[in-house]
């Protein structure tokens, strides 16, 4: 396994090196010493293994071919067809055609172990995220995910010790954290806007019921988990943005949930309606609730309401709102309230912030941005990504927080099933919560 | 004590003399029997005590004096001035004087033992709710109360039990049921527009510092709570109107609620702000949260998200959201959407609704009431509270009600002190909630 980055080890050495006078072993300063160098070795171009090269794998690809400082060196996917598609689509950018790696379920294994790479990203479906990272990083390679990165408990830690023992890292692509509005809002937080954070509120809130239904009204694979679930299953869209407004694993963490859901009846009325009283989907017992409500808090006090409403017909609605001692956003419906600055408690638009508190990362890819999916956060991500990877820091949503955003799921099936009762958060980062720096402002 | 009611056993002989054939004893039997008939001796005018002629017990008495149906005939206040006054309103509005009772804080006791009444209206402090209204019902009058009802669960019962063992009514004065909103999103309920209901959110969010602190900074004594007390402290106003579009009581009970709370910043932001950082104020420990967030569950599966938000800056928002298998309302963010009706997945207001959902009370009485506070909800409230008494109907909000919203106040507090543990919601009906009928939609 070659060396492509900087351990603790080398990172400790180099600090001395610098005469920083860091005493060995002390794990808050080598967090603040890591931080300020590169922590791992710079790399450019970043040299990708793309594994699953479905739809969304395809549409990172078209982003990765549009940016600079990377290279799709290797593709993998159970469905030939896809890997000759993702390999076409590399080489109309001008790049070299990838290796295809379509030998069946565990062919990632393969790349992993046999190709020359920094970076293996998983857009595979949500079963194969951790195998493929864990593959990955065993094999001397980062790894990044699409969301969320783990279903259970011992998976996230899993993602964590591999990451720790290997000294590499485990991102997790979770694009909802790169909307204008709610880098808006961090910027707003961390200038002090709504004074001391107290309070969010989001919610995955999407109608996905006809997504979970083939045109003869059987259940599909991808929805279950309907049958025998019932809890936030698809947590971090709406909880990674809160969390980095909260400074999450950097200053401060969560301490615990409590979760409760409704009685299921929106998958029910839904099927009735387009196959029929007879059928059997319409007659299914669905274990998953309509509404999920879960009550976060955070050592340091801050609460959280966090939604999962997919099996009810409404509008598409994250809210993302966020309070503090000075005033309170509500992100998705454009109001605004600023003590001081705002018309005597009535909201107003955030037209006149925009200026002040539009992140620098939009400023400067907005444009370029938009022509992409989900109003332009996954072209936004993907730089950020290359980014990183090509100065040797890490990541902004890095291992702790794909284990910690992702473990709010089974957590809060655990809450559910016991009367919401009160189930303790790990600590994933094991102290380093204490002293990590929050996610800076990054520019472009 | 003069008998002016029918009591349970009057109304069983009523309804076996009217040949229904109920049995003896059945209490469902009883509960459907005495919603039949007059439950209670219609009165006309309904005489009524009012206690309590501060500023809210003075409004209360002004829209009363613009009623018909009722007389005002004693009223008593601590103050001698204030009582004076009311005896002044009544008396330009044509009626005779009348009695006031000024002997301090006990002299409610007297009124009700002395006069000849239907109602006792407690519009005091609410401490002494509970006390006024269990001396009206000892006295054999009826007794209606400003919110919340009481503090503690054990007045709740106290509540409950003399209401029960004297047959007389307890209502409460939940103003919040009669706002146009509220009451159009009950008939859209009702009517089936928004499907099954599965889940509601509301919050009493309304920034009150103001009101808290003197002008030398000093805390008021109604906020001394702040300092010993943490939890939702003002549960009816967002409660209410939830609680009645979905059948509570009625159909369906409150099973159990976890609650918590964020920490406290905002008393002493505001006090730093206005008093200075070294006012005791301003330096005070103040145990209520700023942000208190609870779950509550029904037995029949829905559930409730109840914020209490009073202590940072913000414009004032019940929010109001109702939901269901068929669409989902924001009350006061005007946003509705209705599957079939609406564009697909697109908020539109509720302008088009408004004709077939306003609720009748409005469409009579909208005019006249907005005249009067809290947008009119106020009056539309006290002329079906006359009408009830009028008619001897029991009031759409009862001791029941008024015991069970009231009581998710303690019982969060018990929640937030332990790490937000389930909390069972006691049966105050005791069974009946099973087959008690919902509210109706009242014309006027």
């Amino acid at each position: 396994m070659k060396q492509r980055f900087i351990n603790r080890r080398e990172a400790i050495k180099a600090a001395a090196a610098l005469g920083t006078g860091l005493a060995m072993g002390g794990l808050d300063l080598l967090s603040q010493s890591m931080a300020a160098l590169s922590v791992y070795k710079p790399l450019d171009p970043v040299r990708i293994g793309l594994v699953g090269t479905g739809s969304r794998g395809t549409y990172l690809l078209r982003i990765l071919t549009n940016l600079k400082h990377n290279l799709v060196k290797a593709v993998c996917d159970i469905v030939p067809e896809r890997a000759a598609n993702a390999q076409k689509i590399v080489e109309e950018a001008g790049g070299p055609k990838p290796a295809a790696y379509t030998k069946g379920d565990l062919d990632f294994q393969r790349l992993c172990e046999t190709e020359d790479l920094d970076l293996v990203i998983a857009a595979t479906p949500v079963d194969w995220h951790v195998p493929v990272c864990v593959s990955a990083m065993k094999n001397g390679k980062h790894a990044a995910t699409e969301v969320h990165a783990a279903y259970k408990l011992e998976e996230c830690w899993q993602l964590v010790e591999t990451a720790e023992q290997t000294g590499l890292q485990c991102a997790m692509l979770e694009n909802y954290c790169y909307g204008y509005d709610v880098l808006m809002i961090l910027k707003m937080v961390r200038s002090g806007l709504l004074g001391e954070l107290i309070h969010a509120e989001s919610g995955y809130q999407h109608d996905v019921r006809n997504v979970r239904f083939g045109q003869d009204g059987s259940l599909l694979w991808r929805a279950q988990d309907m049958l025998t679930h019932n809890g936030n299953l698809y947590p971090t869209h709406a909880l990674g943005p809160v969390a980095q407004w909260m400074n999450i694993n950097r200053g401060d963490r969560f301490d615990y949930l409590v979760s409760m859901c409704s009685k299921s009846r929106g998958m029910n009325v839904f099927a009735e309606e387009r196959f029929g009283k007879d059928h059997p989907s319409a007659k299914q017992v669905y274990m998953q609730g309509d509404v999920s409500t879960t009550l976060l808090r955070t050592v340091n006090g801050l609460t959280v309401t966090l939604y999962y409403d997919a099996q009810l017909p409404r509008p598409f609605d994250m809210m993302y709102r966020a309070q503090g001692t000075k005033g309170i956003i509500l992100g998705t419906s454009d109001r605004i309230y600023i003590e001081g600055r705002s018309r005597w408690e009535e909201w107003e638009t955030t037209a006149q912030y925009r200026k002040d508190f539009g992140h620098p990362l939009w400023d400067t890819l907005g444009r370029v941005a938009g022509q992409y999916g989900h109003g332009g956060a996954d072209y936004i991500m993907m730089y950020r990504l290359i980014e990183a990877f090509r100065t040797g820091q890490p990541f902004e949503v890095d291992v702790y927080d794909a284990a910690v955003w992702s473990a709010v799921s089974p957590l809060s099936e655990v809450s559910v099933a016991q009367k919401s009762k009160a189930v303790d958060i790990p600590d994933f980062t094991r102290g380093k919560w204490k002293t990590n720096r929050p996610v800076e402002i990054f520019e472009a």
